[in-house]
C-alpha cells in the first residue's frame, strides 16, 4: 500500500508542478523579471511615514506593492486589495490563487500591498530589526494606516480607479488585517474577505487549547493510531535521549543537519517536530500544493501511513516518525539532511513575526497531552512576557488587540466575510453578527471536511469562494464580488 | 436705548449667576472640594500607556476622570461618557449642562474623561510640553485609545456597569472625538452624540472661508451696520497707528494692559480683536452664560449696539470698538485693563491645542474682507507649516485626519448623531448617511435661528437634545437615550 501511495504521490507531485507552472504564467513571477509572464504585473512602491501616529519622527520609507491590471476595466472594475501579512509580498502574490481566478470575471485590478518590516518594505533598511527603537513602528495599526494611504495614492494615480470599489482580502494574519481594515477604515474599502483569520485567538476569547485539539483531530481522522503514536513519540524521544548513545542515534535516525549535543537540544527537537505537525495541519489541502513546503494532496493522510502501527518499540516509532517528517521536509527528495531551526519557507519573516507576537499579537496556545497529542504545555503569561523581554526588550500587552478591534463584539461592522478554510479553524465560526455567521455557514461544509475528505469537492479551497460567489441563488459573495458592496 | 439695554444686561447677569449657582449644586464643583455639592461627583484617575501604538516606550501616566452617579441605576442605567477635549475636564464638566439635565431620566452615570496633555492628565508631568519628543503622544488617536481603555476599566471596576450601554458625548473638538470614537471603537459605545463637531473643517472638505462668513453673518444679522463697521475698523486701526501718537492713543483708548510699542504689535492687536469676534459668535447663546467669558444673552446684539452708526470718524469708530470689546472682556466690570495675549478662559489648554493644530488638527481658515468682515487672509499651507516648524519643530500632515476618519465618506457608521448648535455651523449638516442627515435636520431649526432669535425657544441649546429625545413621535435620540442603541 505504501509503495502505491508513494507512486500516487509522485504523479500528484508532477501534476501539481505542472499546475503551478500554469498558475505562474498568469500570476506573479517573483524576481524572475525576464520571464514574459512578468508583464502581467508590475512592481511599484510609494512613500509612507514611518510613524503615522506621532510627529516627532518625520522619516518616510518605501512601501512595495504589486499591481496586475490585465483584466482591469477603468471606471468599471473592482480593485481587489491584498492586505499583505508577515512575509515577502511576492510569495503571497504567488500563493493567492483566488484573486487571479476571479480577476477576469470582475474586470478587476489586483493589488498586493507589502506589510512594513517584511520583504523589501523596511522602514529603516538593514537597521529595521536592530533594536526595539527601530522596531517601534512594527504594529498592525501602522500597517493598516499604510494600506489606507496606499489606497488613497492608488485612487489618485491610477486612471479610472478613483471611484471604483476596493475590496480588502487576506489570509491568516493578512485575513485579520483585511477584516480589521474594513472595521477601522470602512471609507477605504466596501468590504473585506478574511480567510482563515483567527481574530479571536487573543486573551481569553477562546480557550488556549482549542488550536492543538483541532490539529490533533486532523491527525486522528487521517489514519488509525496516528495521533496516539505522535503522543507516544515524546516519551520515546525522552527515553532514548537518556541513554548513552541516544543523542547520536536520534541525530542519525532523523537525519539532522546538526547533531544533538546537549539535553536542551532535545527540547528544541520536540518543538521543531510539534511545529511540523501544526504546519501540516495548516496545509492539509485536498490537492498537492507548495505553500509552506512541496506536499502531496492530503499530506496528513500520507504522513499517517507511517504511523499506523500500535505497540511498536521506541526505536521503531522514531524511525517511523522520521519517515513521516520526511514527507514534509523532503517530499522532493532533494534534502540531504533536516535542519531543526527551520519549519517553513524563508519567505515568511519569522523575525518580524516573533516581535509582533511579543508585543500586540499575543496568541495564547496550550496543550495538555490528553485531549491533544502534544506534550503538556501551559500558557504562562508571565514566562512568555519574560522571554519576550529577554529577546526584544519589550513586554507584550495581551489585552490590547481585543480592546482595539473589539474581541467578539463586532456586530457594528458590515461587509466582512470570514471564511473558514481547511487549515485553520480558529477563526470566527460563530459570532454575534448575523451576516458573518451566515457567510461562515456557507463555507462550513468544506471546513468540516478536513482530514476525511468525505463529500469534499476536489477543488482548491480558493475556488469555493468563486463557486459560492457564482451560485444561482446569489450570495453576499456574489454581490460583493460583482460590486454589490457600495 | 443703550442704557436700558445695559440695565437689562445687568439683571440678566444676576439671573445668570443665580442659575449658575443652581447648576453648580448639581454638577462639578471644580476644586472646591469642601463644598457639600462636591459629593455629587468624585474625581479619580487610572493608568494609561503613554504610547498605545508602540512598545519602545513602556511608561504609563494617570488619566483623570470624573464620575457622578447620584442617579445611577446598577445593571439598568446608561453611562454617558464625555470624551474630553482640549482643556481641564472640570471646566467641561461645569459647562456641559445636558448630561446633568438628563441624568435622572436615564438613571445615568456621568463620566467625564480628561484628554491627555490637558488639565492634570499629563503624560510626563511638568515636562509634557518640553519638546517635540515629549509631545509626540498628543494625538486624537492616543486620546481615543485612552477612552477605550478607560471604558474597559470602568466596566471592570464599577459594580453594575459591566453590561450597560455607554454613549459617547462631546462638543467641539470633544464632539469630533465622540463621533470618531464611535467610528473607531463601536464595540465600546452604542452610539455618540456629537455637538458642534466640525469634522469636515479639514483639507478641502469645505471651502476655507466658510467659517468667517458664518461669523460675519451672525454680526450682520445682529444689528445695522455692525459687520460693516467691524470691516472698516481694520483700516481705521492702520491709519491711526501710522500717526505720531497713534500707538499711544490706541493703547489708551482700548485700555490695553501692555501698550503697543512697535508696528508688529498692530498685527497682534488686530488678530486679538478678530479672535474676540469669533469667540463671541461661538458663544452667542440666547441666554446669559459664562462659557468663555461671563456674557449676557445674545451677546452679539449687545456688542452691535455700539457699532450701529455709519460714517463715524476713525477715532470714534475705534472708541465704539473699545466699548464693544468691553462687553466680552469686562462684562463683570472687574477688569482694570485688557490683555491682548488672552481671548478665552485659561481652562482651555491653548498650548496643547496649538501643537495639535500644527500636527494633525490642521483646520484651514481664510477670509477675503469682502464676503466677510475680516481683513483678507489667505490660507497658505506652506507658510503655516513653516510657522509650525518654527514653533514646535514639527510639520503638519493636513490630509491625515480625512484619511484616518473618512472625510465625508462616513456612511458605513451608525448611531452617530451630529447636532448643529448655535455657535458653530461647520459641522456635518448634510452627509451621505441618511441617519446622520435626518438627525441633523431635527436639530436644524435652532441652528438656523442664530442671530435673529425669531422663533427660537428661549431655552438652552442643550435642552433641545432633551426635548428631541422626549418628543411624542420618538426620535433616534429618544431610543438612544433610553437605551435603544444596543
Amino acid at each position: 500500500i505504501l509503495e502505491k501511495e508513494l507512486t500516487g504521490i509522485q504523479s500528484d507531485l508532477e501534476e501539481q508542478t505542472e499546475k503551478q507552472q500554469q498558475r505562474k504564467k498568469s500570476s506573479c513571477r517573483g524576481k524572475e523579471k525576464t520571464v514574459p509572464a512578468f508583464e502581467e504585473r508590475r512592481e511599484a512602491s510609494s512613500s509612507r511615514p514611518v510613524d503615522h501616529f506621532g510627529f516627532n519622527n518625520d522619516k518616510t520609507f518605501k512601501q512595495r506593492y504589486l499591481v496586475a491590471d490585465k483584466h482591469w476595466k477603468k471606471d468599471g472594475g473592482t480593485v481587489l486589495f491584498y492586505t499583505g501579512n508577515e512575509g515577502d509580498i511576492i510569495w503571497f502574490c504567488n500563493n493567492t490563487g483566488f484573486m487571479w481566478d476571479v480577476a477576469e470575471e470582475l474586470k478587476a485590478m489586483l493589488v498586493f500591498a507589502e506589510h512594513r518590516y517584511y520583504g523589501e518594505s523596511l522602514p529603516f533598511g538593514a537597521d529595521s530589526f536592530k533594536d526595539t527603537k527601530h522596531l517601534n513602528f512594527l504594529t498592525s495599526e501602522q500597517a493598516l494606516a499604510d494600506y489606507a494611504e496606499l489606497i488613497k495614492h492608488l485612487r489618485k494615480t491610477i486612471p479610472g480607479a478613483k471611484n471604483q470599489p476596493f475590496i480588502a482580502l487576506g489570509g491568516s494574519y493578512g485575513g485579520m488585517l483585511a477584516a480589521w481594515f474594513r472595521m477601522k477604515y470602512p471609507h477605504m474599502v466596501v468590504g473585506a474577505l478574511a480567510a482563515s483569520a483567527p481574530i479571536w485567538q487573543f486573551e481569553d476569547l477562546v480557550p488556549c487549547d482549542v488550536f492543538m485539539k483541532i490539529v490533533t483531530k486532523d491527525f486522528k481522522k487521517s489514519g488509525p493510531h496516528c495521533s496516539e503514536n505522535i503522543r507516544r513519540s515524546w516519551g520515546a524521544i525522552n527515553r532514548i535521549a537518556a541513554t548513552g548513545t541516544g543523542l547520536n542515534w536520534l541525530s542519525e535516525t532523523l537525519r539532522l543537519c546538526s547533531p544533538l549535543v546537549e539535553s536542551e537540544d532535545i527540547q528544541r527537537l520536540k518543538e521543531w517536530i510539534s511545529e511540523t505537525w501544526v504546519n501540516l495541519a495548516m496545509v492539509d489541502y485536498p490537492y498537492a500544493s507548495s505553500f509552506l513546503q512541496p506536499l502531496p494532496a492530503w499530506p496528513i493522510k500520507v504522513v499517517c501511513q507511517f504511523l499506523k502501527n500500535p505497540n511498536v518499540s521506541d526505536a521503531q516509532l522514531l524511525q517511523n516518525i522520521s519517515q513521516a517528517l520526511n514527507i514534509y521536509y523532503n517530499y522532493s527528495g532533494q534534502a540531504k539532511c533536516l535542519n531543526i531551526s527551520e519549519t517553513a519557507t524563508s519567505s515568511l519573516g519569522s523575525l518580524g513575526w516573533s516581535y509582533q507576537a511579543c508585543t500586540e499579537m499575543v496568541m495564547p496556545f496550550c496543550s495538555d497531552g490528553f485531549n491533544d497529542m502534544f506534550e503538556p504545555h501551559e500558557w504562562n503569561m508571565k514566562e512568555f512576557s519574560d522571554e519576550c523581554f529577554k529577546q526584544w526588550q519589550v513586554r507584550p500587552r495581551p489585552s490590547w488587540i481585543p480592546t482595539l478591534y473589539g474581541g467578539k463584539n463586532i456586530s457594528a461592522h458590515t461587509n466582512i466575510i470570514f471564511r473558514v478554510n481547511s487549515w485553520w479553524q480558529l477563526e470566527v465560526v460563530t459570532d454575534d453578527t448575523a451576516e458573518a455567521a451566515l457567510e461562515t455557514q456557507w463555507a462550513m461544509p468544506e471546513a468540516g471536511a478536513t482530514g476525511d475528505g468525505a463529500g469534499v469537492p476536489e477543488e482548491k479551497p480558493e475556488k469555493t469562494w468563486l463557486r459560492l460567489g457564482s451560485s444561482a441563488k446569489g450570495s453576499k459573495w456574489q454581490r460583493a464580488l460583482r460590486g454589490g458592496w457600495k
